[in-house]
This record gives structure tokens, sequence and C-alpha cells, in this order.
């Protein structure tokens, strides 16, 4: 039973472009997550609070925050939601008016350990830590399980591994949780099990999810994800993206294709799609190539049939 | 409730080919197809019997099914499917050692009367005709409703129309039965609905898939259709594809990612990927251009996985 009302979280200005070596401009990224904002997505991620020097793509998080809730200048009806990987980012984000934090840990120990330099025991406790406080400072939380289907270096990851870091979360009351298939592993029914065992610990959390479409499987995976109750898709337009931690990067799940997938199941007729299909047209300008998302180069399907009426 | 054995039906060779201005050489098609009968793939789709200057990649189907079917030739454990559109198509596939036949109507009025010149009620009519002649021939038989989620031209096809189609399928006695989604209209939900409406008309029939990437949901619809309890899926290796009859043309669902997510599932451990993932490339190389497969490019996931050990 797919929730009536999907969230979008659009991750592709952090994600999608955090593995581009072609830096974009301050401007443009804030160009366009102003038009996917006038789409109507809900939440949309401004960038990382990484060091500068490790990736420089996100080194103007703090600026595009500050920009972005000066006093008039908020796009309508979004959140603004920031990744923050430590203590340090946390205090920046506060800093800089970040709404929503999302944070998280790697199930996978060689994953974690190349990303952060802790076991996974240990950065689960401090991821802990800093999503409390994140709460106690009022804001809204998003706790994240990375590789939670596998990983590109050690290959399966237990479920028990990230059901009990799940189980961690929920009982430092963080209940809005995320998995997130990194390296593009997860298949339909392990997006069910997974889901469905979540949706059995906690009939209340908010359940996001986030798929790579390294081998093809991101769709179909948002689609289990939501029969199996998940109430959030993050995703990136123009299907940008990929983790430079990883050493096969996939694209995200492509934002416009799975809001066209949902609009065709009658779902999120309120999100403009002509208005996606124009940022990802102007991404893949930019970037001057062919980008993964497929209804940008085909068009939408009412815009086809219409096409080809005599 | 996925059956616990999907057929894979190959139709790389004609659906696949059909579209494609560069004519392959016969010996090419043929060394193609005894890979992918080597790899374990259960139904081979050879060719079309459509006449040979509306085609003229399809005009050495009968001259292929001769060679392959000639005395010691034949590739092991492989049934050989063949297309036909008429009367003619028959009579020429029963001379040429044919196995299984294929043939269908559209649900569209237009894409039927583009493709055949009849309505869809004089298509049905005659193709059930045609179907019930190679019965009695002793041949397999798979009829099939194409354009069943939707049209290029017309757009929404209503779900009564396919089932009215199906309908005289099953009572005409011809219980193979495919739809496929010809303007990759087709999504998830109506998959469901579509295949669980004639499940419940006939519990034991013979269900097939076929669905193009269009607009990117091709997986998540097999997916779908599987556990709607489809147990064969039609698909193209490397994703070759698209009806030329159609205004936009999408590839086929990829034969090899099919295989990829059905494995990663514990199902099919027989066929073997490597070989697939071959033909895949060297299709990509006769074409000089990237195909739409995505496991070809990055490799399966259990090599990747140990190539990525230090």
């Amino acid at each position: 039973m797919i929730p009536a009302r999907i969230i979008l979280h659009e991750v592709g200005l952090r994600d999608g472009l955090q593995m581009e070596s072609q830096v974009v401009p301050t401007e443009r990224k804030i160009g366009w997550l102003r038009d996917l904002a006038a789409a109507g997505l809900d939440i949309i991620q401004v960038g990382s609070f990484v060091h500068p020097t490790k990736v420089p793509q996100m080194a103007d998080t703090d600026q595009m925050f500050r920009e972005l809730t000066a006093p008039g200048a908020k796009p309508a009806g979004v959140v603004l939601s920031g990744l923050v990987l430590n203590e340090k980012g946390l205090e920046r984000g506060l800093a800089c008016g970040v709404e929503m934090f999302c944070m998280g840990v790697s199930a996978s120990e060689t994953h974690s350990r190349k990303n952060t330099g802790m076991s996974v025991a240990e950065a689960t406790e401090r991821i802990i830590a800093i999503g409390r406080d994140a709460l106690k400072a009022g804001k809204s939380v998003q706790v994240s399980v990375q590789s939670a289907f596998g990983c590109g270096y050690e290959g399966p990851v237990p479920p028990e591994r990230v059901l009990g870091i799940v189980r961690r979360y929920l009982d430092a009351g963080l209940t809005g949780i995320s998995l997130a298939d990194t390296a593009g592993h997860a298949t339909p029914a392990a997006v069910t099990d997974l889901f469905t065992a979540i949706r059995g610990m906690d009939g209340t959390a908010e359940l996001t999810c986030h798929f790579h479409n390294t081998y093809g499987m991101a769709i179909a995976n948002c689609y289990a994800a939501m029969c199996a109750g998940v109430q959030c898709v993050e995703s990136s337009v123009a299907g940008l993206g990929g983790c430079p931690f990883t050493k096969i990067a996939g694209g995200n799940v492509c934002t416009e294709d799975v809001l066209h997938m949902l609009q065709r199941m009658g779902m999120r007729p309120d999100v403009r799609l002509d208005l996606l299909l124009g940022v990802a047209r102007d991404i893949a300008a930019f970037f001057n190539r062919d980008m993964p998302g497929m209804v940008y180069k085909t068009g939408s399907i009412s815009q086809s049939s219409s096409d080809s009426l005599p």
C-alpha cells in the first residue's frame, strides 16, 4: 500500500554535484534550487558541511544557506536540508540557517572507515549525539544508514547490522530514518524485506529511501520501498550523482523520472514536472553531456501524445 | 508472490534490431544467438516474418531458422520463436522450422491501423485464426496485446479494451498471453492491475510481459509484473530496441540487467550472466555506441566487489 502522499527530497545539488569535478558557480546552483522549489519539491538539500578542501563543490554551502534564508529570500513552501558529518558541521549548519539536518553512518566497516575514519559502532554513537543536539535546537533531523543494501568494498551487508543501527536511532528518539543504497546493490526484494522490518519496529517512523541506479534497479527499488510504506524518496534532478568514496559511482535515482512515474499513477499532481525538466535540460547543457534521466530527453507522456497528433 | 522460475524470452534480435538501420549480417546474428542460447536463455526470438522490403533487418529470418534447425545445428535447450503478422508469415514459419509462434494485435485503433491496416476487432479475429492454426500444427503459440498500457498516438488505452482482447484469446483456447507496452507508458500500478485482472480470468494462463524503457520504468514494471504472477519476461540484450511504428522509440528492458536483478534476488542462478555481458559488449562494439544496458558497462556486482579488494 503506497502512502497517499510521497514526499520528494531533492539531493542533486549535494549528492549529485559532489562527484562532479567541474565546480558549479554558487549563483547557478541557487538558480537551479529556486526552480526546483518553484516546481513544488518538498525538501531540497542545499549542500554538505564537509571540509571545503575535501569537496570543493560544497565549499559554498554556508554561503548558499545564508543567501537562501535571508529575510525575504527564502523560496516558499520548501524545507532546506543540509548534510552534516560531525559536530563542526552541526555548528556551521546551526549558524547559517539549516532547517533539516541529515546525517548518517555506513553499515559497512570498510566504507565507514574510508568515509569517517571511525568504526560503525563509534560513528553510530557520535551521529546519535549530533542528531539529538540538532533535535534539541528545534530542527528536523534525518538519520540514515548508508551502504544499507551492500557495499562496493565489502559486498553483502547483513540486514541485522542495518536493523541494529536503526534500533539505536529509534531508541535515541531519532525517528526520521533513511536507508541509503550507496553502491546501488539493492534489489526490490531486499528493499521490501528491510523496510518492512523497520516498519514492524516502529509503525510511526518517517521512512526515506535513497537509491543509486548503478545497476539499473533504482526506480524499481523506489517502487518497492513505497509499497513497503516508505513516505519519502530522495532523488537527484537529471539523475546526477554518485559517491566519490565508493568504487563504482552510479547516479541517484532521477527526480523527474520518479515524479513522472508517480504522476502517471495519479500521485503528486501538484508538482510541476515541466519546471523539473527545464532544470534537467539546463544541467545537461551546463555539463555538456547527456545526463542519466530519461524523461527530460523523451519529454513526458502527455507532451509526446499531444505532439504526435496529426 | 514472484513465480519461482522466471522464463527469459530474448527478443533483441527481432524487436531490438528491427529499428536499427545498420543491417547486421546473418552470420553475426547467428553468432550472438548461439552465445545467448549457451548462456541459458529459455526462448530466443530469431526474427519476424514481415515483408523483406518493409524491414530489411528481418529479410533473413527464414534463412536463419533453416540454418539454426538443420540437423545437428540446433543450439541445445532453447526454444526458437518467430513473430508472424499474417497467414503468409505462418506459412513461411511452418516451412522453416519455427518452434514457437508469437503474434498479436494492438489495443490502440490508431496503432493497429498503422501497423496492420485493420481495426482492432478485425485484427483480433484474424490473429486468433492464425494462432489456432499454429496450435493445430503442434506449435507453441503466444498471443499478445500491444500498446496494452497506452499508445504513443492515442494516449491512454482503456483496460477494458485490453481485457476484452484477452477474453477473446482465452475463449479461443490461446492461453499463452503477453501484454506489450509498445510505447513505454506502463506504470507499476497499471501493470499490477492489468495482470492481476487477467490472472483472475484464468489462473493457469501463461503470462508474459514486454516493456520498453522509454520513460525509465521498464525494470520497475517487470518487477510489478512478476509480483502479479507473470512467469515470462521478454527483454533485449544490451537494451536494444524500440518500435519503428511508434513515435518515440525506447529500448526494450535490458536482458542482462533483468537477469542481474533476478540473480541478486536468488533466482535463475543457472543462467550465465558473463556470456550475456559479452554479447552486449559485442553489440555495443558493432554499432559503435553505448547501449542502454547498465550492467555491461559497470560489470556485475560480484565482479565489482572482487575487483575492489586490495
